[in-house]
Parts: structure tokens; sequence; C-alpha cells
């Protein structure tokens, strides 16, 4: 595996030169921009507050990681992934949902989130939590109205189409199983509830193959699909399948350590929160170097499955790498 | 209109003699068998303090008012109602979301629901903001999963299927557009933001078309899309809508007088709220007895819609009897 950097460690990914991922984050200019034009119309049936409220959950900065696994999955099927930018974006809509209700008093209780005060510091608990129910709602409209063989997601039909008819229910089928295996996620994270029987390293995945792991997975999933029609027990849906579940663990481990080790000038919200708030993390469990292997072991497996789809999946191989050694 | 019954008052309606409505709610025991079944699986992918939450949630007693308007609206179809189960169990999770939600201390703050204490009371305000976020994923995943023409919802689809995408994908449009405009509705009620030039009889329309009328209209239709192939211009469903959209604003406004005139024991949930929350409400707009003529107008014209679809719609025209003279 000539692929496999040597074991990252938070000091050697401050190294890490932007021009090497390029190419590998091309496709965001053209993600933002789409994601734009689709909050852009203020329906006069939408309240201004609501839609503001709305947009600044989803456009605050982010790393948009959902929408480049799908574009990434998308070309690594040798489609190129402009195809896959409804699943993309309605998978945004549904993990700024999820930060927005995660964020609230009642729950994680966060003041800041991506370096700008929380939507409820910002527009007040009531819309904040109105506004996660419209993003949540809005991806699932999204997916269902939007034509999938257009880069302008945000034209609407005028009628009801019958276009592609099976792909949107296969896509609206993977959003809806993501969603709530997160919200799953979500609650094992913050309410407990966890198997007493399960140790703490599976307690650990339980949570996070949920919470962060699924809407990774279906990310990849579904960026793949929008490239072909994939039966479920095709080996390319496999392949893309076992890479997506290998990185969404890893990007939760290297989260973990990033909590534990950055700080939140750098990554732009509330660091040592979990250790604070006495949650079970990654570093607390397999300790930090414990941590950084798992992180590697997991890059490899990643890799190792998209053996099948290369050289088409080389940048999904390159993500794996720029999520191993990520610093915020 | 001979059908049209005397202006009805708090004082009469509480004469309504239950055995005249016998066939009326005779599929209530169905529906509520069916979504009792429908929450019943307990997979250990999910945590149970949030499947119990959302059993809570979605099986307090409730009028089941959602799915009755789909079962009748199918059969105004000419079709066995048993058709619009999923689609009716759908809105009747969305519906409990949105009461969960609304519940919350930073929204309603209520503490009384369906004559038991609101899910943050029960469960603690963590867990009702995740399961409300879990019901609305929930009626998602249920429209798109289970079988259409089965009457047992609970069985989920192994393998991706290619029943009826055309209906499922138009079932699923209808939902997420109609759930979008009752979040509107629910900030404009909520968090203000009404558009100031309009006078407060159509502020009130703005709201209450949005957050109680969406769901009932989507109900009506729904069930009559799960009876036909209908395109959006199909004069059946033209005159279900025109129905749905009369008793929907009807529903509100007798809710409007109920709080005015019934007592908390009677109705199950807090009463003179609106009152005491500054709320713009019909009685306040119109005086009593004119939201009663105002119940009365848009009876008949919700019988008025109903024409071309008898004798089929008989049903349709009782509950719209019914719901001018409930009193609770």
């Amino acid at each position: 595996m000539s692929t496999t950097p040597a074991n990252p460690t938070p000091a050697t990914s401050q190294a890490i030169d932007p021009e090497k991922w390029r190419s590998l984050f091309a496709p965001l200019s053209v993600i933002e921009d789409s994601l734009v034009r689709e909050l852009a119309p203020r329906p006069p049936c939408q309240p201004v507050a609501l839609l503001e409220a709305v947009e600044y959950a989803a456009l605050g900065p982010g790393k948009r990681l959902r929408p480049l696994l799908a574009w990434h999955a998308c070309e690594a099927m040798g489609t190129p992934g402009e195809r896959s930018l409804p699943a993309g974006l309605a998978l945004e809509l549904v993990h700024a949902f999820s930060l927005v209700h995660d964020d609230l008093p009642a729950i994680d209780n966060d003041d800041v989130r991506r370096g700008r005060p929380t939507l409820h510091k910002h527009a007040g608990e009531p819309l904040a939590i109105l506004a996660g129910d419209a993003l949540l709602t809005r991806a699932f409209e999204l997916l269902a109205f939007t034509p999938l063989d257009s880069t302008e997601p945000t034209r609407r039909l005028a009628e009801l189409d019958a276009a592609e008819p099976a792909l949107r229910l296969a896509l609206l089928r993977e959003l809806a199983s993501a969603t709530s295996a997160m919200v799953a996620g979500q609650v094992w994270d913050t309410c407990a509830g966890l198997p007493p029987h399960l140790a703490p390293i599976e307690q650990l995945r339980l949570i996070h193959v949920n919470k962060t792991g699924a809407l990774i997975r279906a990310a990849c999933r579904m960026g793949a699909m929008c490239a072909a029609p994939l039966h479920p027990g095709d080996l390319r849906l496999t392949a893309i399948t076992a890479y997506a579940e290998a990185i969404g663990l890893m990007f939760q481990i290297v989260d973990d350590l990033l909590d534990v080790t950055q700080s939140a000038e750098h990554t732009g919200k509330r660091t040592h929160k979990d250790a604070d708030a006495g949650k079970l993390t990654y570093p607390a469990v397999l300790g930090v170097e414990g941590s950084w292997t798992e992180v590697e072991r997991l890059h490899t497996a990643a890799l190792d499955a998209l053996q099948p789809l290369l050289p088409h999946a080389r940048s999904l191989a390159d993500l794996a790498e720029y999520l191993s050694q990520r610093t915020r």
C-alpha cells in the first residue's frame, strides 16, 4: 500500500500541501454555487425569517464533505460528478439540520459553529428548532423535485414529472434510512441508553457508525447510484459501501483526536467539549496513539475496498488520505 | 344544501349523537391497529429510549384525522380505504412530530397534550427534540418503503423494489411540500414575521392555510392519489383539493373557538392559551358569532366542492359536518 502515508499525527498533518489536493477539491466551487442557488429563491409562501435561518445554517463555512463524497463516488463510476449534485445537496441539508439541533441548549448547548454563533444564538431557539425541521424537510423536497439529469438543481418542476422515478425513489430511501440512523446515533451519543453489555469500543462504534457514518455512507452510495442503475448486490456498490464505512469511522476518530489536540480558533467550534461532557471518545478508550493506529487501519481498509474501482476511484483514494490527515 | 346543519354553536355541538357517525369512524380501529403495528418493531439498530419516545408521541390518544381523511378520500374515488393506509400513517407521524416540537419549552411551552404530559415533560427535552426529528424522518421512510398495495404496512421490503415508483414519488412529493408549508405556518404563528401589509384576517389565513391546512390538504389529496393515478389537472383531484382547503380552514376556526369556549379537561390540552399568548385568533378578529358564520360558509363550500364525487364522497361530506360541530 504505497499510497498509505506514515502514521499521521497532528504535528505532521499541519504540513499538508494544499496544491496536492487541488483536483480533489475542485468540485467545491460548483457545489457551493449550487447550494447557494438551491437556497436563493425566496418564495412568498415561506417566512423571510425562516429562509434566512435556513441559509445561515446551510451556507455557513463548512467542509461540504458529503456533497464532495457524492461527487467523487459518482466519478468513481465513470460519470461526471455534476450528476450527483441533487443527492449531495440533499445530504448537506440533512447535515446542516443535524448540526442545528445538536447545538441546541437542551442537547450540546454550543454557542459557536463553523466560527460563527450557532443558529439559536443568532436567531433564537424557536427559529432554530423550526429551521432544523425545515432543513430536513427541504432535503426530501430537493431530492423529490429537482431534475436529476440537470446541473441546475434550483429549477423546480412545475408539474409532476415521471423522470427517473426509480432512481429518485432509491435516493429518497437512502436518505431516509441514513437520516434515521443518524438520529439514532445522536440519541445514543447524548441521551445515553447504550446497550450495557457492549464493551466501550463497541459502544463507540455503535454511536459513530450511526451518528457520523450513516450520512457519509449514504453520500458515497447515493453518488454512485446517480451514476448508474445499481442493484443492491452490485459489486461496485459493495466496494463503495465498504470504502464509505471505513472512512466514516475514520472521520469520527480524527474528529475526536482534533477535539483533544486542537484549539477552538483552529477548528471553528468548541474543543475539549467531549472530555468536559464526560463523553466516550476514541482517545479516551484507545489512547491518542492507539486512535491514530486505528485511523491508519481504516485508511488502509478504505483503499483496499477501492481496488475494483480504480483508476476512476483515484479521487476517493486521495480523499481518504486527506481525511486521515485533516486538522479541522 | 339540505345537508348543511343549522349554524352550530358549542351549546348545540354537545348534543351530537355518536351513533350517527358510526360508519364515519369505523376505519379508526384499522388505522389505530396499523399505526401500532407500524411502530411495534424494535430494531436493535435503534435506541430503545428513542423508540419509546416515538411511540409515546405517535400513539397517544388522538383524533387520527389525517389518516381518516386519507381513507375517506380514497373511498370517495371508489377504492377501498385500506389502500390509503401508508399515506395516512405517514401524515399522522408528521402531525405527531409537529406537536412534539410545538410543545417544546422554547416554542409553545405546553405541559399537557392529549390529556397526558407532553413528550419533553415525559422523557426530557433532548429526547423530545430528537424523537420529533425521528418521527419526521420515519414518515418519509414509511412512504418510501412500505408496500403500497398491502394492508400490512409494517412489512418492510428487504430489497429495493420497483413497485409503483411513480405513485410513491407523487406521495413523497405531497408529503414533503405539505410538511414544508406546515413548518412555515408554525414559524408565522410563533416567531412572527407576518407580512405587515396584510389585514389581520389575511394574516390568520396565511398562518392556518399552512400550519393546519397543508397536512389536511395533503391527507385528502394523497388518499385520492392512492386510489387512482391522478394527473395534476384531474377534476377529481381539483374537487378533493377544494374540499380539503375548506375543511382545513374550518378545522382551525373551530379549534380557535374551542380554545375560547371549552375547558382543558374536555379538550385534553391547555385552553385559553391563545388569548394568554396574545395570539391572533379567529374569535379575536371575527368575534365568536362571526367565526361560527365563517365555519358555516366553509362547511357549505366543502359540500359544494364534493358534488362531482357523490355518491362515493358521502363520508367526506359527513366528516365535514362532524368537523363543523366537534367539541374537542
